[in-house]
């Protein structure tokens, strides 16, 4: 009798009672998705299956859970574990006690560096991490012909790990422009997942654009910003995956389409959320409870962390407390609060003991700063007057704004004006490939003095600096190549604050409380140069990604999204 | 480029208006399953697939839908077409004009008897189908050790045809006893197929037995037949397939359940339907109007004709209108009537052109009734003593009850008692194995003389009688041989009524309207013996069921299905 068979005859044994569960959730209530109701009594789980529900079961194991709530475990849909600026591992250690049970990741960030070995280091990372990590194959490496990265990823290098266990399907799907005019090695991306999840990326993409963006296979979007946008996707059959990151927060904007109606239609994510916001915050509870507060039906919001995302997604084994179905849970002390008291990951009670019988995950990606030392003259701004464009930021959103600016100007070069509040933004690239550089500005960080400078530069990964000064721009650079990459700001030439990303200049080598810690002064010193967004370092990021509208930098120059043409002004 | 590419550079092209769609519906409203709004605009379609709405296009060909509605085609999630007593291809004409795009068949009758030969035979007339007809491995042949069957599917032999393109998962797991006994073989099937979708089967299977069936990863079920049953099924996370056949009738009971809120984990099906219920009252278009007019949200009724019966089964690329889904469509005229006008099936218009272009099916199973002549002594009825019981027959359902009856006995015989409107019932062995004959007693029919007689007999389909009298019922047995199987009505000894199913003794070798007009002048026939029941002929094939509860018969004898054990008294 094979183990598969003896394990079912195990799981109908105890499901009718007739032997004492492995482990049984003793006394709490169910969080019924279909009804909607509390339902009391016990959870009976035998190895990773629920087995037992609306009963009172007796387990080798028992836990009590009387006056709690047992619900489905929560699914990510869309993350970037390197966002959170921890190894997979860590990441598995710093979530899962947030009842995130299943996340979907896109490793594209450390797939910009490395290329395929990126993507296998997170397939190995999800064949060791105790909550079921699950990869979607980065589609768009690099996002765009406008910039450098550090590999490309093919068709046929995706299709070469398509049978992995751990994949889904395809990632986000970033290069709409490149799908919308039929760009072959696009299409033949697309073609190759017809069958499997094609993950969306498509800001503010409406209309015929956006029938012709769908027309490919893709069915999720998590890219949503406002009420119109999500009612038109979700009309036209496109899951909204809402986001609440650590800089796009699209929850309050889209809290009112979370709906008993539209919830199967609808999950959430998290896309780029670091351990400090996860520390203070939390993660899907965070989103569940914000939800809720915002006007939710609990139900609905349950759902959309839960079985709807796992439908989106065709994981079919997960989502409901129910016989048969994974024993993915989460034990909250009331539906409101979400506050996890107990998780369990494939009926394993989440400890530090699970954690210590993990398998070890070698770093990857180390050294990879590979940018030549730079000085302040390689951020001299030249232009042809004083008339230009800089990015405006919006705090909490990934979106730029294009903003006319006159700056002071003098031999042919412009210079910040901080009374306009607009300073340098300059791009170096790291990959080795080549030294681009490129500088320009960018309005809305608040920041007085100094620099920040951040080896994380959305989506390949080039060394990103906002500054004052090209003195400390300079200074900020040189650390990231000194450290592996990281962050690092930068104030009167001397370097006041780091955080040391070692792993692929994205990922720390230390552990998620370490980060955490390590957080709170950094932010504080930027602040301290008088920098009034909540996550400048993410801000920072994110100013190099040109898929995302409308005026953004890479090593290659400013461009502007809604042309794909570069600013030469 | 391959054609996956050519065909995905067209799809986006057209979704984006650039160049004339292939086809449009011109001028409706799609009913958008999502909003539950009512959208109006064009449905663009390229191939296959959907490429616009909620826009204005052009098409190649266009359809003038304007006044008309465009819903998701409708998917019968749980059927056996040999019910329809027609080959595949003629259920495909039968069915798709009622909006029918895809079903679920389980081929259990044809494998009953036949084997894998039958079941290879729906594979290639899935193939063959201009609907999309999805198969389900049978998981039960034979459903119990309590009947002789023509075949016996092991795991092996299902195996062996899991790969094919058209197979979903494992059919009805009837036996659930063997399940919850854990029976070795039944755990191998369930074993080979858990991470596909495994169909259930049982009918007023509750509490901890119900926990340990769905513990075997079973997640519907169509047998569900009151809405106590149906309530703790969903609360389990078992999706209840709402069955409305020509014999089971549960749409009126269950109708409560199809709430906005359930409705992503209901779905519809037809179990077993024959052509003249399709012609006089429809298909699945027959369950929405009347879910509806009983007082189902529209909403609610159309999802699970669709998205909802979709997603249950994991058919990700169908069940909604909206841009890169299958252009599966149909156009009604309001919600309410769900009038169909139009069909579209896989973007190809449900017309005769589309019928004459499939390919062949040749028939498989002829001269497939091996029992030997049998005489009126072979329905003597011995017993040891006046009392018995009777299987007592409810009108539109296939479950029966035990009825305690007092009947003449005389030299060790019992005898019929029209007057307690009790008559004979008998089963003939009819696959060659041996010459079983059982005889006993049925309440119910309203038959005053003559005898009917039917070579479709779930599910082993030995060849049942139920008659006033041995001379009649002899006379219909053996004409059924003579005419390959089939139903037959005697009448003072002779035939005076009779269909011929030559395909395996289930299926016609003609077409659909040829058998649903013969059925006409039988049921007058089966009518003139005096029998009350709407639907005589299915109600004798359904007698010998023995996983149905509470009194059946087989060739082996009289079975109580709560024991499993048989009556010999």
């Amino acid at each position: 009798m094979s183990d598969a068979i003896a394990f079912l005859a195990r799981a109908i044994e105890q499901g009718q009672g007739l032997a004492k569960a492995d482990l049984v959730l003793k006394g709490g209530r169910i969080f019924d998705l279909v009804s909607g109701d509390l339902i009391p009594g016990d959870v009976a789980i035998c190895n990773d299956r629920i087995v037992g529900t609306l009963g009172d079961y007796s387990g080798a194991r028992e836990i009590d859970v009387r006056g709690k709530i047992v619900a489905p475990g929560f699914i990510d849909t869309h993350c970037h574990v390197e966002s959170s600026l921890i190894t997979p591992l860590e990441f598995d250690r710093c979530v899962l006690a947030h009842g995130v049970t299943t996340a979907i990741c896109d490793p594209h960030e450390i797939g910009n560096v490395l290329g395929q070995a990126g993507l296998r280091y997170f397939l190995d990372g999800a064949m060791a991490t105790a909550m079921d990590l699950r990869v979607q194959l980065s589609s768009c490496v690099p996002a765009t012909d406008l910039e450098t990265a550090g590999a490309r990823l093919e068709v046929a290098d995706l299709l070469a790990l398509a049978d992995h266990p751990k994949v889904l399907g395809l990632a986000e799907f970033m290069n709409f422009p490149g799908l919308l005019a039929r760009d072959p090695a696009c299409l033949a991306k697309l073609a190759a997942f017809q069958t499997r999840p094609i993950d969306g990326h498509s800001p503010l993409v409406s209309g015929y654009a956006l029938n012709g963006y769908l027309s490919a296979g893709v069915r999720t979007d998590h890219e949503v910003t406002n009420l119109a946008e999500g009612r038109e996707k979700l009309s036209k059959g496109m899951a909204v995956l809402i986001r609440e990151g650590s800089v796009c927060k699209d929850l309050h904007a889209l809290s009112s389409l979370i709906t008993e109606r539209n919830s199967s239609f609808i999950a959430f994510c998290t896309d780029d959320r670091n351990p400090l916001d996860i520390a203070e915050e939390g993660h899907l509870d965070f989103l569940i409870r914000t939800a809720i507060k915002l006007g939710a039906p609990p139900l609905a919001a349950y759902r959309a962390a839960s079985i709807s995302a796992a439908r989106i997604f065709g994981l079919r084994d997960r989502g409901l407390v129910a016989p048969g179905w994974r024993a993915d849970l989460v034990v909250v002390d009331d539906l409101e609060s979400c506050a996890v008291s107990t998780v369990l990951a494939a009926g394993r009670v989440v400890d530090d003991a699970l954690f210590a019988s993990r398998g070890a995950l070698p770093p990857v990606g180390r050294d990879s700063i590979k940018a030549r030392r730079v000085s302040p003259d390689d951020f001299v701004a030249r232009g042809q007057g004083p008339s230009t464009v800089a990015i405006g930021v919006i705090p909490g959103k990934i979106i730029t704004e294009r903003v006319p600016v006159t700056l002071p100007y003098r031999n042919g070069e412009r210079d910040v004006d901080l009374d306009q509040d607009v300073v340098k933004v300059a791009v170096v690239a790291r990959h080795g490939v080549n030294d681009n550089k490129a500088t320009a500005f960018v309005k809305g960080f608040g920041m007085k003095r100094g620099a920040i400078a951040s080896s994380v530069g959305h989506d390949s990964h080039n060394l990103c600096v906002v500054g004052t000064n090209a003195i400390d721009m300079a200074a900020a650079v040189n650390r990231l190549t000194q450290i592996e990459g990281g962050f690092a700001v930068a104030d009167g030439g001397r370097i006041v604050a780091e955080l040391p990303l070692a792993v692929a200049g994205l990922m720390s080598l230390s552990s998620f409380e370490v980060v955490r810690e390590r957080l709170i002064p950094l932010r504080a010193a930027a602040k301290g140069l008088g920098v009034t967004l909540a996550e400048p370092f993410l801000q920072v990021a994110f100013l190099p990604l040109p898929v995302i509208p409308h005026l953004k930098i890479t090593d290659m120059g400013l461009v502007d999204v809604d042309t794909l043409e570069f600013v030469r002004d």
